[in-house]
């Protein structure tokens, strides 16, 4: 099995060095990864300023974009190999509900599943700097075979939290729903010294709806919480309603 | 009705302007909107470095971020009311299929509706600088009094695109889902004069699946596209086949 891993914590982040060491156990493991932490960037492309790709060893390359841009250039140019399976991660901290459309670390495994290619993301839930990486990097080792040997549901990915707990305490996986966030003000205004305002976005505690079947509801139980993800957007259930507006 | 007017191109783009301007006939229009081209930045949220707002007009700002960090400070702190509606157009070219979660303009009218305000993202379909802005404007301007009126199914918000057509040569709006790339290697290497490898990512050429149905075989046949999106991304479907799998 031929694997691409990247992340939007940057090439140097734990969680990917732990990913790539779990991985190499189970198949042969390439490095795509941004230079610096792109965290938050979402499915951002980037068009306006060439990329460079700096070799940092083989077959693991560091690149100046965001993930979406590494899962691009690693698949279209950098590897020898087109990947069997993309994993993203292991994420500094929690991809859940809503939140998943801001991460750059599921955005890599959705262009992945655009590609054609399967792919899951995996995150350490946790708000500090993580301290059991090993046991999220062991579940994505054996859910990389099993995604591997079954294949995935078309134009599907995953979207996996991992308890931030040791290996004997964490709870078995739950399949699970994309969960809500309980959604607050979370823009704080300030003065500089020049008394002109800025801003900055995102309070210091995120908080969900603790709804049973969802992401969030699993992962503060101590399970791991696999989410499938789909490419398309589409509200079906709503056309009924929508087809009879008068748009003229 | 008040509503609030954002976009990706920037706040000085031509598409902004004329919607802005076909809103004022039907609302109280306030404008929050990046203060360059923001494009391709998808559900990105500016997280690591303090932004600006700069006051153009009365409820007129620029601001020194991504569409989505638009709709958090114009929400949040820079207006004097809360709108009924958000929208976000109109995009210098259109925004179909699997590119939605690229684009910014689409994250806007995502953002508002994580914060429960009804939202529409509204784009021309032109490879160039556009002509009929105020054919799309004015099908905006109509589709905001429509959701004004009837509201929008939960969790859910459209996405607008339009034909760079004069307006009797628009053929009435669809209901759309969304559709799907044709996915072609879009990386491009060059060399610098140094000798050093660099990328372009984006190829030339788009190209979609005509499957009937979706966004872009109608606008490709002249009518507007209207395509409901929802917040939730879980793929229900597949929850059998995952549940079978051993992950322990």
């Amino acid at each position: 099995m031929k694997i691409l891993v990247t992340n939007d914590d940057g090439i140097y982040a734990p969680g990917i060095q732990a990913l790539a060491e779990a991985l190499k156990a189970v198949g042969e493991v390439a490095v795509v990864a941004p230079d610096r932490e792109r965290s938050a960037v979402g499915h951002a492309l980037t068009l306006h300023h060439p990329l460079r790709a700096l070799q940092m060893g083989e077959n693991i390359f560091a690149v100046d974009g965001t993930p979406t841009d590494c899962v691009n250039l690693g698949i279209h140019d950098l590897l020898p190999f087109k990947p069997d399976i993309v994993v993203s991660g292991i994420n500094r901290g929690a991809n859940l509900g809503d939140d998943v459309t801001y991460s750059g670390t599921v955005a890599a495994a959705m262009e992945a599943t655009l590609m054609g290619i399967p792919a899951f993301a995996v995150s350490l839930v946790t708000e500090g700097v993580g301290k059991n990486y090993d046991t999220a990097a062991e579940f994505a080792a054996r859910l990389a075979c099993r995604i591997h040997e079954k294949g995935l549901p078309g134009d599907t990915f995953l979207n996996v939290n991992v308890p931030d707990l040791p290996r004997d305490a964490i709870l078995p996986a739950r399949i699970t729903s994309q969960g809500r966030r309980r959604y607050e003000g979370n823009v704080v205004g300030k003065l500089d010294p020049r008394g002109q305002k800025y801003y900055w976005i995102g309070s210091a505690e995120l908080s969900f709806l603790d709804k049973e079947g969802t992401d969030y509801h699993a992962v503060s139980r101590g399970h791991v919480s696999v989410t499938p993800l789909h490419l398309d957007l589409t509200n079906y259930a709503s056309f009924q309603s929508l087809l009879a507006w008068t748009l003229e």
